[in-house]
């Protein structure tokens, strides 16, 4: 960890180091909530919404370090990736996975359009490898929160969310001369363990994964956790504060993270390959 | 999202709520790190060095809602959980199991004796599922940074880490009169991703799993996302501040979150039983 955090006082972090409005205790962290962008809808400019968010947060001029995350959301509706399912006609292979799983076919079809593979299909459950790599339910096809009277729309994942972060990135830096590094993150669960988590679909300007390898620890042993999911790690931090969407949060702020100096790698530096499953 | 979130300001968070020495933007999230506990040894009162570094710490006086995440290590080391492998002797699975990871039998003895069932052996990977119930690797046994002069033991997970986590709390209370909820983390790997991320291993006072099913959106609509893992989101994001422990940042406060309000529930509630596992 060769980021800010290394230069920590070991013996207590009480010391204020910037009393000012955009004061950081050192060591802190600190994830501030990005709202007031209103509903988004196809074709808004992600970027300058953002961009006026984070004018109207203290907090809000870049920083080095900082990281900004905004939730699949978001970014899928500015780039208008809703399907009305009324135009949508299942196949065979939809029709019988949805008799299985007891969803809506067309819904299934768009699933199995945006698949690789069928990893689960059991009732209420339909577990996808994404064309991006991601193994999540229904191919993160979404339905809640699209806005009012899309309820019989669908939302898929951006066409290539990594991208859409480094768009987002380099409109950032036209307006501001700097950007913070970008994640777009969404929810997946985990197969043996109740609950989903924050986890990372795109990112730009930061290490996805750090890898230490080589690193030894205080005693001079090899370290044995090797690889850090640091993009995924943040995105679970910023849901925190993003939640599911619900409650009008669709981005934050993150200040004072660690490691993100590191050279930069996307998302799909994450994507473990399916013949390389360690757990099967 | 019934806790804090829930009353941000939709229109922009800027604003500041309390100037004191203690103040917490509106809405925002702090994950304050804490150390100066220096290198914990077996029957070490790790709640009087706790609540030491918590006086240290400007903002540690607990405030209802604080979560303290622990590092699975520390507690581990506190409860005398090292093996001397020179004392252990491998039988004849752990001699096979030895071979095909190329790990040290002594150390695949002390895996099996943590399993309930190997998950995956492969050369340099061994994936069991722990007594606990959580999948992972090696039972999560550690071999880094145990401290000099320890290179030839490792350190077992602690015994309960929900009950570790309720005594800490307990002390905690006696100490001060209140104690923040506490999560004690571990790192893990995926299936399908590299890298590790933080999760949650025990946790006292707060909601491990937050169950939304039932709940709507904001168009009315049923949430698809309904079970959330607040522990492990909680223990990801800590894991940003105390790192892989190789950096003495053994522990961290985490204010300002939401949900902790939801009735409690130990990790225990995360855990899936194999027979529920949705992604085989």
């Amino acid at each position: 960890m060769r980021g800010r955090i290394a230069g920590i006082d070991r013996a207590g972090i009480g010391s204020v180091v910037n009393i000012g409005r955009r004061g950081l205790q050192r060591g802190m962290i600190a994830i501030h909530p990005l709202t007031g962008m209103g509903e988004i809808r196809p074709g808004d400019d992600l970027s300058t919404l953002i961009g006026d968010a984070l004018d109207g947060l203290e907090q809000g001029a870049p920083q080095p370090g900082d990281v900004l995350v905004v939730t699949q959301k978001i970014v899928s509706k500015a780039e208008g990736r809703f399907v009305d399912l009324s135009t949508v006609t299942p196949g065979a292979e939809a029709q019988r996975l949805a008799g299985i799983t007891l969803k809506d076919a067309r819904l299934v079809e768009l699933v199995l359009a945006e698949a690789d593979t069928v990893v689960r299909a059991v009732p209420n459950v339909l577990i996808t490898r994404h064309r991006l790599g991601h193994v999540m339910a229904n191919s993160g096809i979404d339905r809640s929160n699209l806005g009012p009277g899309m309820g019989e729309h669908a939302l898929l994942l951006p066409v290539d969310p990594d991208a859409s972060a480094e768009r987002l990135r380099a409109a950032l830096v036209a307006r501001f001369g700097a950007s913070p590094a970008i994640v777009i993150s969404d929810s997946f669960g985990r197969p043996w363990r109740y609950g989903v988590v924050g986890v990372a679909i795109g990112a730009a300007g930061l290490p996805s994964l750090v890898d230490r390898r080589g690193e030894l620890d205080r005693d001079g042993r090899r370290l044995e956790v090797t690889q850090i999911a640091l993009a995924d790690m943040i995105a679970t931090a910023a849901a925190l504060a993003t939640g599911e969407g619900a409650e009008g949060v669709p981005a934050a702020l993150l200040r004072g993270l660690p490691m993100v100096d590191h050279p930069a790698a996307p998302v799909s530096a994450l994507v473990r390959p399916l013949n390389e499953d360690l757990f099967q």
